[in-house]
């Protein structure tokens, strides 16, 4: 039997129900595991998702929260690559079967048999379900957990465990780099990062938004030039000008009116989940060979790498700080979009 | 001014109008040119849509064919890459600007300014529109002009020049190969080139059709594996193991059905048109990097690579032999998909 031990943590027990203080279980680290002690906790969107059991399958009571950072206060016998007091992040992904041939190629978040979410996901251990950082500590095995640069903010950090490695793994698959001009759809938790990572990456980056409001944001955050989407004069300007374009936008969209922007060759990536199917014509793909593609999160391998690339280039996220207490506020402000650009909890204030 | 002279074709005057026959104007072999006189013309889906103006932008009269094989009968003072007796065939392209990033890449069909299409296009030396090869002859400049293999029969070859090219681009161009599971959706015009193409690339091919009926067709052509695409449990037996998916089909069909079959990284390429736009699930494309892409026809230089490939794999069209006299009727049987798989003109019959 798996020893535990309770903990403190802030939690959901049903879909209405805002989250409150729970205490949780974690298992005592075995052989390859250590234990974190979290200090700070990104709000994702995919929180309120699962809290809010908006993509179904949720298993109450849920504990959300995968963009931690905190230090190691304890590691089991044959832990090699972390000792006590390193400071060190966990992303979304906590384990994998490690070996299929995804697992094998350092694509874990594509594992066949499934990897093993940060939080709602079951726990090879105990049999719940997997609880996220929003709580006092974490047990996770070695090989996934990531060592943080010691140069950044730790509670900006946070972000780059998921918003980070999403926007990192698509621009770097999709090559972009010096001489491309890269479209960032959407600027808010997952936009603000691709602006600022593309830009680091080398490209001439274009960051399309609804908002008028947001264009001096945008050329702050790194944007080349900033595109009024809903005016058809400014996109057409833009058509087939883009090598490659990052879609952060989880609300309804007009993808042909981005894919008609690409180039011959090109491809959109879409990082945001919209609810309902998106339209795409026919001609939009084929004049000019044309990718409407996806990506999720990225590799544990990869994600080491997105943070060593931000700790060379001083990249962290804009963050808004918050108290464990005022997260049923932060939701509901996300809910509107009212946030510049990623809530982070304080996990002292638990 | 251009010298030209009058030859017989079949054309159609207006989107209701059936073809009949009608005299047009082609112009004297200039300095680069060749003239074909038309041995054999496919009939293509997009005659039908161009000759109803089902894609809107006809011009009329309209005289269709893009599928044209035949020999050299004159070529003008500065030819010099064929003779007087050539076999020849001659594809959608006629001509482009020869000056952008793609014509000078070998990606005439998708020319900046636009490519000359055989028909339909504006004529660069005459102000009419281009007129088809469903006509006695063409002048077209031997740039655009191909070679064909001997040891192919000659009207078969003739549907290699689009439905050819237009499947074995994309299959070259996503490197489908031994080691590769292939699916190709849709027994037609496209698809049964796509399962014989792929097939010759060394790729393992699973065939999609949604009647049964087409089994046996399909491993004749052929398919190692066939699928009924509407039993699910079929269907659910290929999740995430297809490398590759080739789509030419021109109705309307569950796009998420086929991106969930592919593997990480896989992409889907439609060859086919459907009139509406697709509604394609986020995660169907996030749940794996996956990709929905498009591709049209392929470039001159890669339009005598596939005759190449033909040749030397022995690969041809199953075609139904009419005479011009018979085009409005095999119209009709195109319409309802009764054609196995392509008809071909001959066009001593007009």
């Amino acid at each position: 039997m798996t020893e535990t031990t309770n903990i403190k943590a802030y939690g959901t027990a049903a879909a209405e129900a805002p989250l409150n203080p729970m205490d949780i279980s974690r298992r005592i680290p075995t052989a390859h595991d250590v234990q974190i002690e979290i200090q700070y906790c990104g709000v994702c969107h995919s929180d309120l998702h699962t809290a809010k059991n908006e993509w179904h399958g949720t298993i109450y009571p849920c504990v959300p929260g995968h963009e931690i950072v905190g230090k190691i206060v304890r590691v089991g016998d044959h832990v090699s690559k972390f000792k006590v007091g390193d400071t060190v992040g966990v992303g979304c992904i906590v384990d994998s079967c490690r070996e299929c041939q995804y697992c094998q190629e350092g694509l874990e978040q594509y594992c066949e048999p499934g990897m093993t979410g940060t939080y709602n996901s079951p726990d090879k251990y105990l049999g719940t379900p997997t609880f996220g950082g929003y709580s006092e500590s974490v047990v996770v095995d070695e090989n996934y957990v990531l060592r943080i640069p010691e140069n950044l903010d730790l509670a900006a950090t946070a972000p780059l465990l998921c918003a980070g490695i999403t926007t990192y793994s698509p621009l770097r698959h999709w090559n972009v780099g010096p001489g491309h001009k890269v479209g960032i759809v959407g600027i808010g938790g997952l936009g603000h990062m691709g602006i600022k990572i593309a830009k680091a990456m080398g490209a001439h980056v274009v960051a399309f938004t609804t908002s008028e409001s947001k264009f001096a944001e945008a050329k702050r955050l790194g944007a080349d030039e900033v595109v009024l989407s809903k005016d058809e004069d400014q996109m057409a300007a833009y058509k087939g000008k883009l090598n490659f374009i990052l879609d952060a936008v989880s609300a309804e969209h007009d993808i042909n009116a981005y894919l008609n922007l690409l180039r011959v060759d090109g491809s959109l990536a879409l990082v945001g989940a919209p609810e309902n199917p998106l339209p795409v014509a026919a001609f939009s793909l084929i004049m000019g060979r044309k990718s409407f593609a996806g990506s999720m999160i990225g590799g544990i391998a990869e994600t080491q790498e997105m943070l060593d690339f931000c700790g060379e280039h001083n990249i962290v996220s804009d963050i808004e700080m918050i108290d464990m207490q005022q997260i049923n506020v932060a939701y509901e402000r996300l809910l509107k979009g009212d946030v510049k650009y990623r809530f982070v909890i304080d996990m002292a204030s638990i």
